[in-house]
């Protein structure tokens, strides 16, 4: 795996997963960056530690962001993740006002963006951020199929 | 109105709408209930208070009722809300396994159940509520109606 051209939120990102797959969690880890390009929220996968349905990477990230802006919106930040979101981070990111999403694996079973009910299309969906997909795809997609692998032996 | 046939935890939901909306934020209440019907979890909305994006009351509501399980899985419980789940609410919906979903007023704008997504029709959905809706609708549409009336002014 070679992580060399990574930008290094996406880079961040796929540590913070690493770190959740140590400990047991599904791998999948989120950073927001604000529009100067400082980090100012972080999340890895914490729904089976924190026994809370709500502890994805995207959430605890947003949440993160949103308490040291001081403010529920995110206009003008980006959030960085290492699997496609699913319905409910979707949901935050679009609520969050998050500018643009870069997602690395993509999710067909339970992402909401490129699959399922494609949130961001939906009529009904009051912010759209730009999507970019596929950057630190294979990094993110190993670290998956390591994880799962290993939990079925 | 009146109030007296619902049942009890659909007329807490309407009063924690209330108390969000003297607070200043969109009055939406929700309460979990478990299969005793012991409630375990409240949430009014406190996205703006808590500068939340995921403030939302029916993710409060699940996580202090996670929190009160110790499980991040809350299956046999019900979420009786106010309004209309929007795609994030309904995906950690989903996600908790919640057995039962009780919305008062539908929200065409926002609902992503009945409307826009109709997330649990989509088939990527890995975990369906049954849903009842409509008791306490005309309360709940006269606090958002007064609510958003009161803000115009």
């Amino acid at each position: 795996m070679t992580r060399f051209p990574l930008p290094d939120p996406m880079r961040r990102a796929l540590d913070l997963a690493a770190a959740a797959a140590e400990a047991g969690e599904v791998p999948v880890g989120a950073v927001v960056v604000d529009a100067a390009g400082k980090t100012i929220g972080e999340g890895e996968n914490r729904m089976r530690r924190n026994r809370d349905p709500s502890g994805h990477a995207e959430i605890i990230a947003l949440r993160a962001a949103a308490a040291e802006l001081g403010s529920e919106r995110l206009d003008g930040c980006s959030l960085w993740v290492s699997l496609e979101p699913c319905a409910m981070c979707a949901g935050a990111i679009s609520l969050a006002r998050i500018s643009k999403l870069y997602f690395a694996a993509e999710d067909p079973k339970g992402g909401a963006v490129l699959h399922g009910p494609r949130l961001y299309t939906q009529p009904t969906c009051h912010h759209r951020p730009d999507i970019m997909s596929g950057m630190g795809e294979e990094d993110a997609a190993a670290q998956l199929r390591d994880f799962f692998a290993a939990r079925r032996t």
